[in-house]
């Protein structure tokens, strides 16, 4: 089990490691959502950049308010994973030169109501021209204190934020049912601030839960073991479908849409009083499990859950290139697991 | 002439009016090369995006350690225009699948050796899969003085950061020509440093010099008053062909496609010692007029120069598309000039 890799992550590296680090950088590859940058000595900046291009191009997303929204969203959520103040962001538009008006206010008024909502603001961008719409931001950010992927220790308490699951049955609603539903998933931004006085790793959910559990496994070369059943952290609209359809309940915790939730893990000496400051606002994080020595392993009370690097790895290894094709390849691992 | 407007200020306004300003954010819309935000009560950080789409799909970038040195110099450019010390920078790259090894390693190797050029690091980015290479950047900086495109008064001396044209001239080489030339053009983030301390207003040429001019003079409501033949700043390669392909110097200095100087305004009573710091540092502005109260007017001893609004307006007026046309549709206007 030791060779576990997140095949992604191999992949990002061919094309990263070819940069010298920065001096300034407080975060090595992949051991943070956002970059951390030492400022003035004593501050921390944080900045991320991300696109949604697939999602668009595979039908994922096809309204044009959600795709604003979703676009803020997807770069808050990373800061929200380092704890940071939202200091603004910037706007990358590649839109078709036939956009009509209705469609372009619509985009606006998702990117606008996101602001909104995150309290911060679209400080400037750039705009060309493409055949097809792609939206990214970049997020800019500060940090109180240093919260990143690494940092667990074995003990530590697991934790997420909320329900998991909304983003895969979001997917599935729309590919494979053809339903139309709402998905405005907000990111944990006030969640992640008070994480950054108590957790000692955190991620967002943006790519699913076991992907996120993936990557804390193999940043810091450690396991989890899950301490409630799975169908108790899955979201109602996942257990309705689940039963309905007769699905498995682990293929909605796989990604790789995501629900940009947190994932992280607090001392166990700090839980009782982060608890508290959580219920303080009105937050009722989920305890899941808690950090195991057992490096890249997930297991529960009955031994290994599942390879979760095997789900995760799917989508390269099978070279899929949608959504749909991905859950068709889960149930068709379920079945051999069940043999 | 007081209706001069430059028409794709008015396009980038029906996106950005519908985003409320943040109160952090020092500039106005078209103020500024990068957005300058209010940091820790004292401090200025410079924050920018900036991506090459048309370039590679037009083909006038089509060698990928020239795409990957743009990359970085594109945004890079806008942190010298508002005098920023760059922080660092993150990567957007859309890919195709299919690209091979050697281009990759090419594009990261132009990536790399910009950034050592300019003494800044790749701080991390996304990646996505795209049917066409396309390649953005997000500059990060800080600067120690407030620098802009407005504040420019009556009387302040206008200099150009060197010899224009060179962004011109590459692409008339390539479409017109057909000639494989270099062009590696290096962001002027030393100079701008140096005129965070000296300049009254500040721009790149990254649009070329007459685009830029427009914009200082939009935004500032004021004009320059032109003291230099054209052709004493128009870079050595511009005369050359201006001379064998019998070309007017002017349509050289219309852009679109730029050389990545600075054009800047010092007060008249600060000239003489920011020429003395900048021969410290072995540059050589060269001084090229002045500002006029003639609003929106590019004039020159003879009187009106040459309306640029209207040479910079061309490409959205024609919809033109591609820099070949653009200078077919320059040549056509100058043969109208001359009647």
């Amino acid at each position: 089990m030791s060779n576990n890799k997140i095949i992604e992550n191999e992949n990002i590296k061919l094309i990263a490691d070819a940069f010298n680090r920065a001096p300034l950088q407080l975060n090595a590859i992949f051991e943070c959502d956002a970059e951390l940058i030492r400022f003035d000595n004593d501050k921390i900046l944080a900045m991320t950049y991300d696109a949604i291009v697939e999602e668009i191009e595979q039908g994922l997303y096809t309204d044009n308010y959600q795709i604003g929204w979703m676009a803020v969203t997807i770069s808050v959520s990373d800061l929200a994973a380092v704890g940071a103040k939202t200091l603004g962001l910037l706007l990358d538009l590649k839109i078709p030169n036939e956009i009509d008006a209705l469609s372009l206010e619509n985009l606006q008024k998702g990117i606008n109501d996101a602001c909104k909502f995150y309290g911060c603001h679209i400080l400037g961008g750039d705009t060309n021209t493409n055949s097809i719409l792609q939206i990214g931001t970049t997020a800019l950010g500060f940090c109180e204190n240093k919260l990143m992927r690494t940092g667990m220790q074995t003990s530590d308490v697991l934790y997420v934020s909320g329900k998991m699951g909304l983003g895969s049955s979001y997917a599935y609603s729309r590919f494979i049912d053809g339903a139309e539903t709402e998905y405005l998933p907000k990111a944990k931004i006030k969640e992640g601030q008070l994480l950054s006085e108590f957790a000692s790793s955190c991620i967002d959910t943006s790519d699913g839960l076991f992907p996120a559990i993936c990557q804390l496994m193999e940043i810091n070369n450690l396991g989890f073991n899950l301490k409630i059943p799975l169908k108790n952290l899955l979201h109602d609209t996942c257990l309705k479908i689940s039963e309905e359809k007769q699905l498995p309940h682990w293929i909605f915790l796989c990604g790789p849409h995501g629900e940009y939730e947190l994932v992280f893990t607090i001392p166990e000496d700090k839980s009782k009083a982060f608890e508290n400051e959580a219920k303080n606002m009105n937050w009722k994080p989920i305890k899941i499990g808690e950090v195991s020595n057992k490096a890249k392993v997930l297991t529960n009370a009955d031994g290994l859950l599942l390879n979760v690097f095997e789900t995760t790895n799917l989508y390269q290894k099978k070279h899929i290139n949608s959504p749909e094709q991905y859950m068709l390849e889960l149930l068709k691992l379920d079945k051999e697991i069940r043999l």
